[in-house]
């Protein structure tokens, strides 16, 4: 099957933000769409900008980022039954965005043209037919989403066959088949698109949801029946159940089917690009996840765990390593070491297998992630510990205490102070500063008082925060993770801290951000920025 | 269809205990085997009793249920290489058992024969034979779980059938087609039963594990291919990713093929099956579960919603009041009155469209969700604040201030210490208390004030606390919601507070949590339960 071409099509930005619990910033969704277009996804659809001035903003930034592969994709729907194209908001929305592609749904199911829309079904293929030539004239490239296509298709298969016939005329270049209340099973899923492309010509899309956990599955059955565009969301974050889970669909492809999609080099980065999304999403990855979850190769029963050590194809189903993710046995000394290897050549540090600092800095990273400590978000934090270990780093300043006092009266606005104490070489520097909370509080005084001594740091500045509370079943004395992004205008970078105390978590990754800046700036040892003292 | 018949299978005391995490006592197993045999499961393995004591344990105490459905199965392996039947202790230990049913477990792949038991292809079969005679001669009817048999077929298939040729013919009552290490994709397991079925007359059965995202799925196909017998558990617990969750494949049978196999009533007792199984189990019901989670059904989109209300159909799969769930239509957008009053209706709150407050109650609602508030996951809140607004609630304590200090002092442990002013009536209590970070001091110093009004509050206690910080672009000055999780040890109710200062964010919530108590224990405004002042 090696010759089959798949295009992966990749909604976590629209369709996975419709998760209950996720909102991302436009930073996390410019972040991501580098991530996804790194990873080699084809299309990445940004947001929907008929429906929300965020996302407006997000095509209008996004076309500053320089992408390697992936194509931009504006979602939406046909025009309004009673109104032409060139009156309705949503088609000029999608003009207006100026990404290459409008991928555009509508209705292929009787019920709902005459049930939702309140139109005729006449009606309904004039908009259909319209609604892509509008844009088509305005220089977009149309994939056409058959809405409900599955249930339309059970209900009447020769309407629904109508309206993507209707796409296909009016030039769609894709026309996806929607499962979209996700109740479809994977044999009609199969035998539905094979009677489909006897018919259309166009190449075929699924997009598939997981209300009856066969999400997965329906979209490998379309791609078996020949469907050459799979949608779905990165770890199938979306609405209700969510939708198919592209990190599940992507090795499958590559493994089981002998299809290349992103090619074997990036397909290592799976799980870094699983969790990476989580992180944005503030969500956990669930330890079971099939392919990237921790416990996903983790061999616990005696016997597994003998016969695995003798072979592992006895009870694993691929190679961990090919996924980037790794078997997980009682002793794992060594694929540790070897993980951290392979990432420190990616950050660009120099430490092989002989580095005599190796094993330290490895022992220091699982004191820290037991504390609560995550470094797959925060690759600044991880460089600057094993530049710290490797005796490199040569403190820029020290924190001698900080302070902080928030005071609540009802009624009036609450009141946050922080106080610190900042050493460089012999001055001390004592300040003050009040905030927006705690830690707003804090990360104010604390840059307050090194400015005194490095006047640059006044250029960089906390673009995002996040919070995350760790087995937060012991209430409000639970581990606290905290994810800091900075940036100087040009660049940004993550650092984290853990504690059970937030204010501590912070402070960490606050420090570790300055820390970071003044390394990469000042020069690791030998040059120094700033006045010496003031 | 509906002649089909389906046994299920249930393995969540055996495979599913052998997840991470899992640890269930006798009791539990117990109790798990009353509710499974309640709900209509024909088979229930109990434990492996050769490799654990406490399996043994529950073999005896299981003799004493009185079940109703449910026939108890022991699971073991085919003898050793080196043993007659009649030495193997783990034989001998299924026969103690006194359970009708043993399932044993044999190889079907080569490489396992030579690789991990070190034996002849030859003695496997040998093995095989003697172990399922050895059972029957006592009495036992034998289930044969072919290990790893389509990975075995993939290998070599006339050795994989010859193996389950050889179960047959010493009188294994099932044939149970195991794809061990979950990485068989839905067309494969289908071709294989279907090619099984033309040479093995007793009836098969499936046991797929959920590696590749497909173990729902997988048995699905081999149901279409002709098994009878189902495997899995509970939820899909089980080793690495997990095993086929009969909570998905019950009611796609159900529901989808139309096949009979616990029955309409108590298929509605799904998801309270499902919980129940993952309160012993320790371990949460993702909200996106599929049929059983708590957002399975629920609508945020406003199309979404205008369509689901006009008609369920247009985006639900199946009715959620089949398998016991329920619509829910996400608060945030309840902006409208419909909607406002169909959510009180659910919380059990008297409140229709003639109702004074009613205007007043949506237009807080929408004022507080500005501010970053959130009411999904804390009805406790939002039903305070309706009891409010009608005037129905009245203060059992007041707020005068609270303050919290954090110190840092590098190297040394963080401190928090909150002191409060709380005052009931005419007393004042100002106290103070420190804690694990700066909102477990402020929720121990509040509780520790207002249980010498109310020494009741001794009972409940924050069981899960979550931080979100909304558009986070702005760094740490960004807004920050908290829910709260409370429980008096018999119920538990959500709360949420929001602010741009998480102290104050946190105070909100955790005051929400004591007043909401205290109003449903103590009365809404004539009983008043503590001592009056002290």
């Amino acid at each position: 099957m090696k010759e089959r071409r798949v295009e992966l099509y990749d909604t976590t930005l629209r369709d996975g933000a419709q998760m209950e619990g996720i909102s991302f910033s436009l930073e996390d969704k410019l972040k991501i769409t580098e991530k996804l277009d790194e990873f080699g996804i084809h299309y990445i659809e940004g947001g929907w900008p008929g429906s929300n001035p965020k996302d407006i903003e997000y095509f209008k930034a996004v076309k500053d980022l320089s992408l390697e592969n992936a194509q931009i994709a504006a979602f939406g729907s046909t025009r309004r039954p009673r109104l032409r194209p060139e009156e309705d908001p949503n088609l000029n929305a999608l003009v207006d965005s100026e990404a290459p592609i409008a991928t555009i749904f509508g209705k292929s199911w009787d019920l709902h043209v005459t049930d939702a829309l309140k139109t005729t079904l006449e009606n309904n293929l004039q908009m259909i037919a319209d609604s892509i030539e509008y844009l088509r004239e305005h220089g977009m490239k149309v994939f056409y989403d058959a809405e409900h296509f599955f249930d339309g298709y059970r209900a009447n298969s020769d309407y629904a066959m109508e309206t993507i016939k209707t796409a296909e005329e009016a030039g769609a270049e894709r026309i996806v088949l929607a499962d979209t209340n996700g109740g479809s099973l994977p044999s009609f899923i199969k035998q539905v698109v094979e009677r489909v492309r006897e018919e259309i010509k166009v190449p075929l899309g699924i997009h598939a949801h997981n209300d009856s956990e066969l999400a997965v599955a329906n979209s490998l059955m379309a791609f078996e029946a020949g469907v050459v565009q799979i949608q779905g969301t990165i770890n199938g974050y979306g609405e209700r159940c969510g939708n198919a889970n592209l990190i599940s669909i992507i090795p499958a492809l590559e493994l089981k089917y002998g299809v290349e999609v992103v090619g074997k080099e990036k397909l290592r980065k799976l799980k870094e690009l699983a969790h990476f999304v989580a992180e944005l999403a503030n969500m956990e990855i669930p330890r079971n996840q099939p392919y990237v979850g921790d416990s996903a190769f983790a061999h616990k029963g005696g016997v597994h765990v003998s016969a695995v050590l003798k072979n592992p194809r006895t009870y694993e189903h691929i190679d961990p390593e090919l996924v980037g993710n790794r078997r997980k046995v009682v002793v794992s000394e060594l694929s540790g070491k070897s993980n951290l290897i392979y990432k420190a050549k990616e950050l660009g540090i120099d430490l092989d297998e002989k580095d005599p600092h190796l094993q330290e800095i490895v022992n220091k990273i699982k004191e820290l992630e037991f504390l609560g400590y995550h470094f797959e978000a925060a690759e600044a934090s991880l460089e600057l510990l094993i530049e710290k270990i490797k005796g490199r780093y040569k403190p820029f300043f020290e924190l001698e205490r900080a302070r902080v006092i928030s005071e609540i009266l009802p009624g009036q606005p609450p009141i946050s102070e922080a106080t610190v104490v900042v050493k460089v070489d012999s001055k001390r520097v004592h300040t003050a500063a009040e905030g927006n909370g705690p830690v707003n509080a804090l990360d104010l005084a604390l840059r307050k008082a090194l400015t005194e001594f490095y006047p640059e740091l006044k250029e960089i500045k906390l673009v995002d925060y996040k919070v995350r509370v760790l087995g937060s079943e012991k209430g409000t004395a639970a581990k606290v993770r905290v994810l800091i992004q900075t940036s100087d205008g040009k660049k940004s970078w993550g650092t984290v801290g853990a504690s059970t105390n937030i204010i501590e978590a912070s402070l960490n990754a606050i420090i570790d951000s300055m820390e970071y800046w003044l390394m990469k700036e000042c020069g690791k040892n030998e040059k120094r920025c700033g006045k010496e003292g003031n």
